[in-house]
């Protein structure tokens, strides 16, 4: 077992979407400040591996299962595990738990470290892993198979000078963000994801526009985000009328 | 003196711009989180408001002096204080001080209440507020002068779903990320803000586009956000060249 963290977290206002219930894609965010404080409880600082390595971070997948979303100013535990590392790739979970300790929220994250130079994904570290005591394993099972979406609807939105972070690049949550608001007002007021599944592929460029395109079929959604021709992350979402 | 509450803060990751400087839109929502701990400690929860009373706050105008803004990782004090209150209006103060106790930034907010179901602005009740021992005055002076703007250039947003909040109206947040978007990444990326007046005036609703128009003079900007022919939001901005 990898070494755990958690953390109280009532949600906010701020957080809370017009049913009240739990806005999913800023939450990402709120999940890396808690592996953040997890890291820098080992020593191993967002600024500490910047400063001693040169590297930086980077989300490669998501896999959330979703019980339920939390209410507005209902009080959960996020608690993390650093469950396993290969070569590449490390695997850390995160549970959102109730006030009973009931699973609400089950997410399977993937991480690589880039240098920050060179921009490349380098070898995980042994010794910038070792306080996590993270299963060093072989390979990782990740991800989900996306098909290519065919005769997509499509919505073009400006990468804003606020979506852009630290690292140069567009904020991880941003992506299902546009996910979620191509779907539609009526749409999202009406339904809840049970299931998702995401996947980042390449960097969005600051300045530019992206498409978010989906095909929806029924109750599951698959999207992916393009620019410049290419794609830059996917996703396939399952929803429960709610 | 009212009452006053304080709370320590990490700039976060997601805070921070591509300078590491704090996102200032974003971080309205946290000084907002911290005045409903600040409310939820004397028993004033956003809750209790709703269900005692039917109400829910609506910040109305704020002016910010920004001596620097804090940087990623930078540990701050959040500080607040309930000023004084009249009839209609509540003014609330918001410090950020950093680990010397010297001022970084200077929030003067000013707040409404709104019945929920008529969406009507109403009289403050004095026992609602009897617990910030804020003092009862006459009247509180606020806002601005927003000259109206003449040919100001303007760009286009989506109301997206996750820009709504639980009031169904659109996050307070979001207006000045429009304001800022509009002055395009080289402005921004070279730029910070120095002192800001911000008045809302009207809601922009669910699922329409709203216009983000500006004058920008040297280093002031002017801008507007309109929808369907109305004046939703205005705010003065003077920058400096960081």
């Amino acid at each position: 077992m990898g070494h755990t963290y958690q953390e109280d977290y009532t949600i906010s206002f701020e957080l809370s979407d017009t049913n009240g219930n739990l806005k999913l894609p800023p939450f990402l965010s709120v999940l890396l400040e808690v592996s953040g404080h997890h890291s820098a409880q080992l020593g191993r600082s967002d600024v500490y591996v910047l400063e001693n390595y040169g590297y930086v971070w980077i989300v490669t997948d998501y896999e959330f299962d979703i019980v339920r979303l939390p209410k507005f100013s209902e009080k959960v535990v996020i608690r993390t595990e650093a469950i396993s590392y290969n070569k590449l790739i490390c695997h850390r979970r995160f549970e959102v738990l109730d006030d009973k300790e009931d699973l609400l929220i089950r997410v399977e994250s993937y991480f690589a470290l880039m240098d920050l130079e060179n921009r490349k994904i380098v070898v995980v570290p042994d010794d910038l892993l070792e306080p996590y005591q993270s299963e060093k394993v072989k390979k990782i099972a990740r991800g989900a198979k996306y098909p290519s979406l065919e005769e997509p609807e499509r919505s073009s939105y400006h990468v804003r000078y606020l979506d852009i972070d630290m690292n140069g690049h567009v904020n991880n949550s941003k992506y299902l963000d546009w996910m979620y608001d191509v779907l539609g007002y009526a749409f999202l007021k009406q339904h809840v994801p049970s299931h998702i599944h995401l996947k980042y592929s390449r960097e969005v460029s600051p300045g530019g526009d992206i498409s978010s395109e989906f095909v929806r079929d029924g109750l599951v959604s698959h999207h992916q985000i393009c620019s410049d021709g290419q794609i830059n992350a996917q996703a396939i979402i399952t929803w429960r009328k709610q």
